[in-house]
């Protein structure tokens, strides 16, 4: 995992592990592990003041570059986990997101990033969507400490 | 199945059980059914001349009222079918679309219906959904024969 | 909703609705709601005893024979819910289970119904399921008060 | 994207974007990628001969490892596209499988990659997967010419 640079709090997004999420392998279908970490992504910005309602209504959103996953241990129906998500850069207009996946006993499960837009449409949802520049206002509201 | 008063065209809509589809038990997880069923009455509409791009366009959408469906057969990894879909009930402002899913070898998996609104955005995605009439020209798009 | 005739314990499962559960017009996917109402039968099981582990390891499954669903009142990102399920019915291998899902302001969302067989694999995930008998004693697991 | 060291054959798969693998910004859901990528990979090796009815009678499976994808650029419903899937790399008991997903005018949508084990049951599914050695004769089947 990249260094954190970014010195950021950590949001804790609970999971608990799905009959319809797992495979005819009796574990985890791996892009539910992605569905966690846009949850998780979500949940980090709305607890540093971006919630969905506030995200709609400035219009915003944070359309993907790249994602990335690394599967640790295999996860069961009715493991009980949490996603603790960080950003681990600032770019520009762009950012990183980290997740950790960590089962109630401490097993890390998998872990993973995102690098993401910091984007606005142009004129509400179905509009296109331009990066914005981040501002230390933002930065500053995902500050640990 | 209610009776098919609406003298429906049939759409077709190919579809083949993923891996990630199916449960631990090794069969199709049900819901699975009911992404096809919404997928499959996008299709209907599209080969009637109304496809997403003129949806969009339009400013309209299809919300929900009511879904069932009655699972026949299990279907495993791999099966190939078709979801055959009809208008079985034209409403005011509402339909109802029934579906069939057949795999290849004839044997009916699933079998179910959605209630639909034919909707229309006040001002666009994110705006508030009004029912509208439907008309006869509507309507005859669907005729069969 | 058929009446509860079987005098029933009611599982509570909590969700919260997430941006990718949603579709371009902003509200839930509505196979959401089914993917919530098998999640809320697994953890109405689990709370009577028989959880995915046991499960498990008496090889049982719960086959879908059908399941219906109508929606009240649409979903937005972020809102929170409970889906409230009992056991509404028991047959002779088979039972419904009726699902509220209701939002934290008490607003009804969606009221929806599976009708699954109580079933065994005859040697392990993979070979056939055979419907049980459903004994007195599983009934008495469920029953309120 | 690592270079094709295998000389492999490039298994198509055929995806159309739908309507309830879009979000709320009107474009494809991002872990709607590795649904297409994990599909891909069983429809490769099922022209290569191992098929799921094979795959599973022979107990076999392919976990992750590691996965990662680059949005090029946004999918909309409706959208065809081919996936293009080739192995990348064999190790001892992994491989690498690489996706590109095109758009049917030609355009690159997203580009990633899977590494996986080529594991085999104990003994059926829900047993532990242990990693087998991949054999000359594996690889000769994805040997392009």
């Amino acid at each position: 995992m990249a260094e954190n640079e970014s010195n950021s709090v950590v949001g804790v997004f609970r999971v608990q592990l799905q009959w319809g999420e797992c495979d005819p392998a009796g574990i985890i279908f791996y892009p539910t592990y992605f569905r966690w970490f846009d949850a998780a992504t979500w949940n980090l910005f709305a607890e540093a003041g971006y919630d969905a309602k506030r995200m709609r209504s400035e219009h915003r959103a944070m359309p993907l570059v790249a994602a990335d996953c690394q599967f640790k241990h295999p996860a069961e129906q009715q493991d009980r986990a949490e996603v603790r998500s960080r950003i681990l850069r600032w770019g520009g207009k762009s950012f990183v997101v980290g997740h950790d996946v960590v089962r109630e006993d401490g097993t890390l499960l998998a872990q993973g990033r995102e690098t993401r837009v910091w984007g606005r449409y142009e004129s509400g949802p179905g509009s296109p969507l331009r990066g914005q520049a981040i501002s230390g206002e933002l930065k500053a509201l995902f500050r640990a400490g």
